[in-house]
């Protein structure tokens, strides 16, 4: 609704807005409002009207080309032909749910678990990244008798009551729980990229001590691991394999939110908690795993399973259904004919690189950081300060959506541009963003730049 | 897991079986517990092998057709060649989510919105019936500052930590919430329409009353219209107007659960709470809305909606994108051009009088209820005990199965047959599936019955 993040809720159309539209867009956006209320929030100053999607790119109703650096979710590509005819050919054939047996959801199970450390070897099917999240969670209860729970500060995990519990992205009217415990993200821009890594792990450590000293057991910590909502932070190689250990130690799961990260997002990898060689007890999927086919899973260690499910149901209609088995199964085709996992990691290169040159000509632009084709550019007051600037970075996303390409913001204060574009994008591709968001910052500098 | 519902606990394939099952089945069996673990549920005490759906049909990898009179999902038919068309075709075209503008999800809203009271307004689109009753909860318990849920004492809402909390036919290891207030179905069997209905009322007040003397300020009652998990009963006229009447007094809001009733399957009415001349405050839905594309929906009045969003965020990342809008209007589409509100009137009627006419021959059918083509059959011991027999109901399920035609079980001791077939099951289905049960009985007793 207003502000399902809060970290968005300045790249948004007011509602309350009347003129200035194209009267087809106003039209649209009168019936939008009709439906869906006055809180549901629409992207930019000017909305998008959509009405094709091809690869990288998105097409508005007079055939405008967009250069989609926003949308994860279309992983592979939009309307990538793999995809679309594996679905199409599976809802002809059978859809129904995994009650019944049906070849396709093994292989495909089979697959996707190969692709994880041995000890994750079991899976459960839903259909959201929220549903996963919320799954994890009581498995991680159930099966340690803890309640306590840490996130990061700007941690959005889902959807769900039990999940926007956790999400302190998530607007709420809802007090936070008394075991929901905090820690700040690692501020590699503020702290250096090492010390940030110690201070989030002394931040976990006190957490747990907090926790005990509250006679509170933790249940999990539950980490994305490339921090997206908080702003995008992939820390040092293998911190989150030590926050792990302190958890585990203190009787908790490590739960790795993959929602965002995984399927190859941040290049060297298939999942983000591979590049800090640690295994979790726990990693949950959601959005790129059906290419936008609604689909989600969690991955857990066999013996946490089934201490669950002796004394716990679970059953998801639609979760791994054979259509969903397809197009699960088309992605995983995708990205390894198309090299998505090694584009992901040569074209994030390069894009970062562009972008850090780019950052020596903006004085707004503070720091430049990623893993793969994920992603984030902070904007500052300036250099000197590295005082957090909301606005810069809003005039910056309407800006390059001005120029026609799109991308979206992060972070507790709202100021990082969010860049994580479908994993097909080039070369020419980064060049146009940098071009785009060169642009945007002149103009809203009146000049070149700094 | 282990027993999702339940319910169903019975009507299960044993796990830690190994023989006895032809190769190819075992070996799907084994992959299957590789992959999920041995507490995830398959039916029947021989598993069905799916390989191909149409209709009301079900093939397995022999060929061999099954009559579906168990799934609601494919309500208008097994890969009906409408959502099937409109799925690939919009797929092929573009698949985003509500932040941008596209026509076709507002069409489709305005379609969906005109079959309900022109109260019920506003739509959030989900992705499941779990998540809708998860939203539908979080804004009762948000607008109305009460935390008590009503819910009957054999509900299944749904499967998130906080709609499991309110399924008491879950299997769960968390104790019930100091919050969840449980009242019997109305058991017209052994108390009588009308009196079944009075002391279901006299319940929802009876649980008013302790919230009250608690100090627990009422959020909502969740009601599935036709009561499926208790074990369908479709009460009288207006009983559940009457119960909607106290909760609001009381200060809660009254939200119908249409996630098995909606959708025409009741015959008479669209939704379920249609046929009872009453307004709810939110109307939840989920399975066949999409005809097995992952899809739900929260039907909600705008005034509550706008007071939720003021002070809470809500995406749905998968929530009403293109593909969903396409799906669901292909949905309303078949229901009107093959008649098949009409047709779950007709031949629910028909099937009803054929099941009351074998209920005459056989000593253990007790009762046969349900409205349009939702129908419970309850087995007892006999008909002067009415002792709910559940392992009569196993046998059945299973020897129906044996005939090549598919039901399942519901209630608190899951004796009651559950009759919910995709609702293009015509007369000649009808005669099939009471032939079926009529030699399962038969067998089962070793001759003609009573």
């Amino acid at each position: 609704m207003a502000s399902t993040q809060k970290i968005l809720e300045l790249n948004a159309f007011d509602m309350t807005r009347s003129g200035g539209l194209d009267p087809a867009v106003a039209d649209l956006v009168a019936r939008r409002r009709k439906a869906f209320g006055p809180t549901s929030m629409l992207f930019y100053e000017r909305p998008l009207n959509l009405v094709r999607g091809e690869g990288v790119w998105l097409l508005d109703e007079d055939g405008t080309r967009y250069l989609d650096a926003y949308n994860n979710v279309p992983s592979v590509g939009h309307c990538h032909p793999r995809v679309v005819e594996a679905v199409a050919r599976q809802m002809g054939q059978l859809n129904t749910h995994t009650r019944y047996l049906y070849d396709s959801i093994y292989t495909y199970s089979e697959r996707l678990l190969a692709t994880y450390p041995s000890g994750l070897s079991n899976i459960v099917y839903v259909c959201t990244g929220s549903e996963a999240v919320d799954l994890a969670l009581r498995i991680a209860r159930a099966t340690t008798g803890g309640t306590g729970v840490i996130v990061t500060e700007n941690a959005y995990h889902g959807n769900t009551t039990a999940v926007t519990e956790v999400s302190p992205a998530s607007a709420s009217s809802e007090p936070r729980g008394a075991h929901v415990f905090l820690v700040p993200a690692p501020d590699s821009y503020r702290l250096g990229l090492e010390e940030a890594s110690k201070a989030f792990n002394r931040a976990v450590e006190a957490a747990l001590a907090t926790m005990q000293a509250r006679g509170i057991r933790p249940a999990a910590m539950v980490i994305d691991s490339i921090l997206s909502s908080d702003g995008v932070y992939p820390g040092t190689v293998g911190f989150l394999a030590e926050a792990a250990e302190s958890v585990r130690a203190a009787g908790g799961l490590y739960i790795a939110d993959e929602v965002q990260p995984g399927f190859a997002r941040t290049g060297d990898t298939m999942w983000g908690f591979a590049r800090h060689g640690m295994i979790p007890d726990i990693a949950v999927m959601g959005k790129p795993m059906g290419n936008g086919f609604p689909m989600g899973g969690v991955v857990v260690k066999p013996a946490l399973l089934e201490a669950f499910g002796a004394h716990n149901g679970y059953f998801n209609t639609f979760g791994g259904n054979p259509v969903a088995a397809a197009a699960g199964m088309a992605v995983l085709d995708a990205l390894a004919e198309d090299g998505l996992g090694e584009n992901a990691r040569a074209t994030g290169a390069y894009l970062a690189v562009q972008l850090t040159a780019l950052a020596h000509r903006h004085e707004v632009i503070g720091d430049v950081r990623g893993r793969g084709l994920y992603l984030g550019v902070e904007m500052v007051r300036d250099k000197a300060s590295r005082e957090p600037d909301r606005a810069a970075a809003v005039r910056a996303v309407n800006g390059m959506r001005a120029r026609n390409v799109l991308v979206g913001t992060a972070g507790r204060h709202g100021n990082i541009l969010k860049i994580r574009p479908p994993l097909c994008f080039k070369r020419e591709h980064a060049d146009q963003l940098v071009a785009a968001l060169d642009g945007a910052l002149s103009a809203a500098t009146g000049g070149a730049g700094a």
